[in-house]
Order: C-alpha cells, then structure tokens, then sequence
C-alpha cells in the first residue's frame, strides 16, 4: 500500500568535523565557509575538502558538511570502503562505537580517527504533521519503491522524525547508481 | 508471490575482448591464460589484466574474461563510469551500439573503442529446465527480494534462458553494495 510521496536525495562521500578536527587540519581558529545550503535547515555544504585515506587507498577533495559537530564523522559508500580498504559498518548517523578507522588529510595537518567512518543507512526525515499525514513513526522501518530501469524497492529504510527536519529520503551513491537514478527522484513509502 | 531461490553473484568491472582486441594489447598471437571457471559453463576469469581509461581518469588490473568474443565489451559500475567520466547505459550484454567509449591499454599496446562500454542490466541466468520450474520465460521482466540490514527488492531484472547457462542472477557491485551483500548471496524470485 502506498503512504505517500518522498523525494529521494544521494548523498556524495562526506565528513562531518569537530572545532578541534578543524583546528588540527586546517589551523588554529579556522571557521567553515557555507558554499550552499542542503535540505535538512542548517545543515550545509562547504568550501573546505579534505583527503580521506584508508589502508589501500585515498580519496582527495571530500567535501566537508557544516555546521561543526560533536564527533567526526566519516559518512562513504561501501564501494569506497572497497577502494580505501576500511571495514565500514552501515550505521545511522551519530552511532559510531567500533565503526571504521581512517586518515583524514588538511591542509594544515592530518587527523587519524580510531572510529567514525560508517556507510549511512538509508533513512527518510520527516517533520511531525510528515508523519502524522503518511501513518509511521520515529525509528519505524518502512519500504521506498522508484520507477526506471533499474527500478527497485528499497528496504530496511529507517524514519527520523524532528521538527528542525525538511521531508527527503537520503541514500548514499551505491544507492543512487544501482537504482539508477540521475540526480534528485521521487520514490513512494509503501508498507 | 514467491517462484524460488536464486543464487545473486556479483559481478566485478571485466572487459571481453576480440581476439584482434587481444593482439593489440598482449601483442601478435597472444591466448588468454584461464585463471578460473566462473559460474556460466565456458566462461573463465583470465589471468590478463587492463588498463582502461575515460576522460576524467583509470583503473587498473581490470580483469579480461574468456572466452574472447565477437565484440570488444567493458562492463563497469556506474560508479565506475562516474568516476572515468564515461557516458555508461544501462543495457544487456551485447547490446552495445551507441554506448560508451573508452581506451583499453595493455602491455603491448593500447586501443581506443566508440562503443562497447555499458553497465550490465541485472538479469537472471537459467536453463530451459529452470525456467519452466519457476513458471518464467525467455525475456521476462521479474523481481528478486535480497534479505539482510540493507535487504531490497530488485525489479526489472531481466530472464536469459539458454541451455548453456547455469542458475544464477548476476548484479554489479553498485547492486552488491547497495544491497548489503558480502560474497554471494540467496534471493528469491517474485512476481
């Protein structure tokens, strides 16, 4: 049956930094330059990039997210776990204990993290009354379906619910390309 | 409704080469070394590796298949097209007019294609016998519901029924990631 509408959003590789990771990779006092706004209020895409390296390999000119927050976060595609060599468990955001271990690289300094490269599991964001009008709930898994000719039906999708949320789904680029998806899509919350 | 199992192998990027392909990469009367069967009886991983390249970079060691081939075919992710810069359809094996163009370089030389580059569409491999037991045929549309944290229901996977073949559904490693799959994997075919 389905409940409604969402638009889907990929998610390109990302780390999220605290004041102190920004400090020791791009110099005492540094402060984050917002290059354009994402959907989620407050959250953005900035100028600064870092290198991402793991025991078989490197990524340059991964994009950093502001604003700062409490951990640092390494957010990758399980196909870039591949490439970089690094046991990447697929976590929701913020659940970090006993995930991935990597090398980031600034221009001021390098950074190495024992946990905190996971690859995002796939989850929809929903404002309250989101919910209410489609029937679920915080935490509740539900099923996305998009069309094309690599249509399929997502599983094992989580819901969040916050009143600072805007309405999208969002899966990483493993995601994306396998459902063969150019850009933003619409997909339908089926249950 | 459930028709059965099917065993889903992931399929790594490989490029099927002619044996006039074969000559201007390896050199003048150079044979394929079989490093391994695979799974669809004839077919064999090489011990022959290539270079190929697109606009925006390389891959290495990218694995030639035997046997060699009517047509030269580079069967990559679209990941891997993104990050070559090749302009990859989605089609099935041998349909490859119009599609990608890349350089292929070996040890003795290298050779420029304007077609041949695709990303496999995901289909199912069975013997006539198979096909009659799971009630599908030759060309038929189905889907494949994968379990596990990022379980997911592949629709548009297409039936190849050939006495030759062997069951088995093949999918890329964008498909693979996507769907949580370590190694091989069980799916059941539903319609």
């Amino acid at each position: 049956m389905s409940l409604g509408k969402i638009t889907v959003e990929g998610s390109a590789r990302h780390v999220h930094v605290t004041k102190e990771a920004l400090a020791a990779l791009f110099g005492e006092g540094y402060e984050l330059h917002n290059k354009r706004e994402l959907s989620q209020p407050g959250q953005y895409l900035t100028e600064e990039k870092v290198r991402v390296e793991g025991p078989r390999g490197g990524m340059d000119r991964v994009s950093i997210l502001g604003p700062e927050r409490k951990n640092v976060q390494v957010e990758i595609s399980l196909t870039d776990a591949r490439t970089l060599g690094i046991e990447t468990p697929v976590r929701e955001s913020g659940d970090i204990a006993g995930s991935g271990a990597c090398r980031i690289v600034g221009p001021a300094g390098s950074l190495d993290i024992t946990e905190g490269v996971i690859a995002a599991k796939r989850h929809i964001h929903l404002r309250p009354e989101d919910a209410q009008a489609l029937g679920v709930a915080n935490g509740q898994l539900c099923s996305v379906r998009v069309g094309g000719e690599r249509g399929l039906v997502f599983n094992e999708v989580v819901v969040r619910v916050s009143p600072s949320f805007m309405p999208a789904m969002h899966i990483d680029y493993d995601e994306v390309n396998a459902a063969g998806l150019a850009g933003n899509a619409e997909g339908e919350i089926i249950v």
